[in-house]
Order: C-alpha cells, then sequence, then structure tokens
C-alpha cells in the first residue's frame, strides 16, 4: 500500500497548530450542536476556486456543493442517485440555508470541454461528456460566434452556465416556493482565478458586476 | 431581488486584503499555466470539514469533490448524468492526480439519516435517500447489531462507507490499472470535528488510526 | 445670433490659466516646429470617452480621430471623401506615427444602435444606420445568441468591433507593410466609463485584458 | 506582436490616481445614466488642439468628433457611409445636444495641404487629397491673391472653411429647423497653438474675435 501523501499529513499539522488552536472552542461546539450554515455553495472542483479560501470562510459558515464546473440539473424526481440534487434538498429541507449561490470560474476545465468537445482530452462518451450534456445546446449555440475569441467564449459559457443552473434550481419545487415566500435567496457569483475579483450576478439583468468598484 | 450575501463580500474582501495579497504571484500563475493538483479529494458538504482547511491547503494544490457523505458510486457508463464519476474520470484522465483521498467526518449528516430513514426529517423517497441508496445494505446490516450505541454505530457506517467508496473506485477501469502500475494511489481519512484530529485508513487493514500519534 | 457658451468661455479662461501657464514652452514650441505625436488614437465622440483624458496626455502627444464608435472602414481608394482613411493615411504617411490604437469604451450609443436597429431612436435609414452598418452581419449574428444578456452582447460586440476595425487597418497597404517591417504597431483597447479601467488587446488572441492588474 | 504603448499605459496609470479618484462619482453617474453632453465640438485630429484640453472640459460635457481639418461635408443622404454626418446626427437627434461647435486652429496640416497640392507629401489622389477637395474652389480662390503671405493665406483659409462648414452644417434639414425654432446654436472658433488664444466666430459677420480682451 502506499502511505498517505505526506504534504496532506504536514498540512493537517499547520491546521492543528494554527486554527484549531485559535477555533478550538468553535469546532467543539460546532460537533455538540451540529452545523448551522445560511449559506450554501455550489462550486466546482477547480483546485483553484475554493469557496472557503475566497470568502475567507470559518468552519461551519458554508455548506458546500462541488461538481465538475458547478452544473446544477433539473429536478428530476425519477428515482436515480442524483448527488447534487440530495446535496440541493438537504440544504433547503434539512438545514434550511438561506441562501444558495451558484458559483463559477474562469478558465474551467468542464466549460472549456464542453466548448471543444472534439479536441477535448476526454471522450464525449465518457462520463465528463455526459455531464457536460446537462447544458444541452448552449455550448454549441455560442461556438457557432466565431466572432468572438476562444477565450470569449469561455467565460460567456461559464456565466450563461451559471444562469442556467439558476434557472434549473428554481425547478425544485421548494426552491421556488421558499424564494416566493422570500426565506431563501439565489444567487450567481464568478471568480476570476487571475486577479482575485468576483464578478457577483444582478439578479434581475443576469449580469456579472464587482460589487467592491 | 436580493442583495448578495454581506457576509460572503467582507469574506471575500478579507481575501483580498490578506490571501490574495500574499499569494498573488501563485494565482496568477495558476491562472496562466492551468491547475496542476496532485491530489483529488472526495469529501462531504458538511460546512464544518471543508478539506482546504483541514489540510492547511495552498490554492492549486487539491482538486476536491464534495457531495453528501463523501460516496463514490461504482463504474455506471450507462449514458446517465454521473456527476462524482465525472470529477473522478477529469481528475484522473485529464488532471492525471497522483492520489485520490476519500475523506469522511464525524456526525455527518448523511450517514445519520441513512441509519435513520424513518427518524429523518427527508423522506426516504426523496434525492437524498435515493444518494444514500448508494450504501445499500451496509446502514440495515449494522442497524441490527443492538450492542452498538447510536453514535458508535454512526462512526461505523462512516468508516465503512469510506472503505465501500474506495472499492466502488475501483470499479473504475482506468482508476484499477493506474493503480496497479503506482502511478496512482487511493487513500482514506475520516475527520473528527470536535478534536480536529485526522484519521487515517491503513490501506492494508481498512483500519483507521491517527498518525500523528 | 447665439453667442458663444459660457461654459466654453469659462473653461477657457481656466485653460489660460492653469494648463497654458504651465506649459506655454511646450506650446510655443508644437506651434513654431510642428506636430511630431507618435500615436494615433482612433476613439469614439462619446463625451465619457476622451482620449487625452483617459491617457492623460500631453499637447502634442497623441492624434486624435474620434467618429461614432470608433470605426474603420476597409481601404477603399473609390474617389469618394473619406474622413477616417484620410486621417489614417495622414498620420502614418505625413505624420509618421509609430503606433496606432483603436480605442473602444463601455456603453457605446453606436453600437447599442446597431444592435437594436429597430429599438433606435434613430432611423436605420439615416446616416447613423448607414454608418453602423459597417460592421455588416456582426451585430444581427450575435444577435441572435439569446444567451448573452443585452449588456453582455453590446460589450462583446465592442470587442468584435474592435477587432474588426483593425482588421480593416490592415487592408490599407501601407499600413500592412510599415506594420510586417516593424515600423508601426497596430493596437486595440477598451474602455470602461464606470471603473475607470483600461482594457487592453492582446493582438494574437484579440483578448482584452486589464494590464494594470 | 507589439506590446501597448508604455507612454498611454503610464498615462492611464496617471489618469486612475489623480483624475478618476477625484470624479469617481461622476464617472460612475455618467456610466449609469448615459450621457448629456449640451455641445458638440466639431474639432480637427491634430494633436496640439485637444478640445478637453483648450475648453478645460469636465468628462461628460462635450460630445466631439474630430477628422482632419474639422470639415463638415453638406447634407448628403445617399446612402453613403458619412461618419461626420452620421456624427451630427447622433448629437443632434439622439443626445438632443444645445451647441455645435466648429472649430478650427493655426497651422492646421489639412488647411495646408489643401493651399500646396503639388507640394504635399500627399498625393492629391489620395484620401487627403478627396476629404480637403470638401473645400472646393475656396483653396484655389484664395491661393491666387498673392498678395497674401503664406502665413496669412493659412490663417486666411483656416477661417473661411470654418464658416463654410458651418453653411454645411445648415443643410442638415434639422439643423436648420432646431437653429430656426431657437433649440440649437452654431457656433465657429479658431485656436491658436501658440498663444493659447480662443477666437470665437461672430455669428452675424463672420468675423473671429478673441471674447476674453
Amino acid at each position: 500500500m502506499h502511505s498517505f501523501p505526506e504534504h496532506l499529513l504536514k498540512g493537517h499539522a499547520n491546521f492543528m497548530d494554527g486554527r484549531y488552536v485559535r477555533e478550538k472552542d468553535r469546532y467543539r461546539e460546532l460537533a455538540a450542536s451540529g452545523q448551522t450554515p445560511s449559506t450554501m455553495i455550489i462550486a466546482c472542483c477547480d483546485s483553484r476556486a475554493a469557496p472557503e479560501m475566497i470568502f475567507d470562510a470559518e468552519p461551519g459558515s458554508m455548506f458546500v456543493l462541488r461538481n465538475v464546473a458547478n452544473l446544477v440539473p433539473t429536478y428530476q424526481p425519477d428515482g436515480g442517485q442524483h448527488g447534487t440534487s440530495a446535496a440541493i434538498e438537504f440544504a433547503v429541507k434539512a438545514l434550511e440555508i438561506a441562501n444558495i449561490v451558484v458559483m463559477g470560474h474562469g478558465r474551467c476545465g468542464g466549460i472549456k470541454a464542453a466548448l471543444n468537445p472534439d479536441h477535448s482530452p476526454l471522450d464525449a462518451g465518457d462520463f465528463i461528456g455526459k455531464w457536460m450534456s446537462m447544458l444541452g445546446e448552449l455550448p454549441g449555440q455560442l461556438g457557432t460566434n466565431s466572432m468572438m475569441t476562444a477565450s470569449e467564449q469561455q467565460t460567456a459559457l461559464e456565466r450563461i452556465s451559471i444562469r442556467n443552473s439558476i434557472g434549473n434550481l428554481r425547478t425544485f419545487p421548494y426552491v421556488a416556493d421558499l424564494e416566493a415566500s422570500g426565506k431563501l435567496a439565489v444567487h450567481g457569483a464568478w471568480f476570476d482565478i487571475s486577479t482575485g475579483e468576483l464578478w457577483v450576478m444582478n439578479g434581475d439583468s443576469g449580469d456579472f458586476v464587482r460589487p467592491e468598484l
């Protein structure tokens, strides 16, 4: 067998000597009383876009689902095993969170694969191809727009996909109901890895702007 | 529309003034050259068990999938949209990561729901019920063992589930092949929210021990 | 007759008491020796995007053409009166400038009119309609992309149009020749009125980035 | 590819640290509400005669067209692409500006070329020659007046040309109509690069005088 990765053991030792020392009481309390996060973040697996880093989060503050390209499917209660839908259900019904944020990011490998199905290192018949097919016709429609650079198309699809996921989120009856009654708010955000900037979606127009400016 | 959560905006401002200032060069490089994480972590959505916190991780170092109860399904190339499988495929085939760590944690709400299907706030017919059904007969078998306390049963199932997920991981042909050739290693870990301790799985016996002791 | 606008007379008095006092020698020298600007800027008439403000320019440093939406036509030596082409010719052949910058900006009224020919306050049969028709099929192709918000489409077309103008610039034989011999460089830029930021075009990819970040 | 001119990047940095800091609120407001300039300036591309400098203008206050020698053609709705006419139409019909100022200046290269068609570095068959041919017989008529020095002829033609452009402006039906109804005023001005003085045209006589004296 392989031994546990040394960099993870060292990282955990840093955690024990640093954050845990400072936040011991909080961890004890979170273990004893259970979690009560106010916010669910639906983010990408990308190693460069961890929500807890980007939002300088405290333990216990955000319930975080991460899948490839931060996609949300439509509500499909067909008896299948839907991991993303299960997490949404748990967050909304069991944890009664007040906010759901769908957070995309620049240079997303999943979005890039969706835009370049033929030149991807991944076969479109594989899981990634099927997973990204959740975007339906969106990548193809955008891809025909040859006036935009590859990078511009990528950013555009990253944002289109966030809006699409938010639309899909609202097909969950309890999400729609709670949002209508003002108990739940749904948000979009996009993280720029290079500049560190957070672009926040305007809920009315769907546009992304930097709130700090 | 609702405005973007204030605590997230404030947290991001902290990030920009803190971590981003210190690691600006790293973020620039990660954006320009792409991600090359050596490790994939499959973890739970739980707000108290963020891998980046527990491993004091640097940006770019870990590709992180998070679903409810850190479950991995078996390899099912049936044309459906499998988010967890897509992330595994992306990590192994596109990113060529060297390690996969399935990390569970104590007091997991998903595991608790699996152990208490009738007393859960969640209907077994909902997404959570279906999702946790990935554990098959395991919760039921354990539940008949009335000699263990509820807490002991929970910890036991959390670890059983990690071993089960690792077994399922090995049904992916490329995972099995790469592991056999020594290019990929698969690990298990369990995080204790209360004490901050990391328990690491012994690959031969399946036991969980604290490596720092 | 109407008297000369008071705000202009007052502004000129400020100029005489301020900038002219400080730069009297420069103005005298510029008058005596003629202009030798190193750069031509092709910009929009928009009152919010004056190149001299944005680049904090000194008198004599930039030769500035401004038309609606900073458009450049293709080389059409048909004997007609082409104001933009005449300015380019004057800058390149008489002034021997070293750089041409096509600078667009956000919220451009001309681009907006091109995207909304039916809802514009201006009749498509008027001069504006004809002028913006220089973009040919570009607005129509982009406008069919209903996945992007109106604001996203506008920004996209502003940048597409800059790349289109740069392509048209290169149909001028002397521009192409001098660029090939390294004596002339052609650049693109986009100004964000709200944030004051300058986005500079990457000559290879056509993408726009903020160089100051 | 060539990198973006360093002097422009530096100038923009000065803008961000200076004017933008002082006028941030104004830029934000101008971006949000759109431009509402009261005045259109038709000026020359010359690097020494930027209207915003000469009138110490604030962002948003003047809509500025700049072409070689600040010429205005007659109204020619022939379906061609007329950049100057498009800008006039946009200013008058879309922005509903209250003043149009045709501003010439001393030592104008375009006017000089028109006076010296044979000794110009520019072939009369090129764009500049065609563009300046908008002045028709005016340069030729003046050139036969051998009693005036070359410098006197130049200044004379600069002013003749301004009056000519104003006459052409009035061939636009909406300009004539709005001027008749008192909603639009048309002005002439001439800038002396050497002394910084502004000479303003008397609308009745056509003479240019210095209003500050």
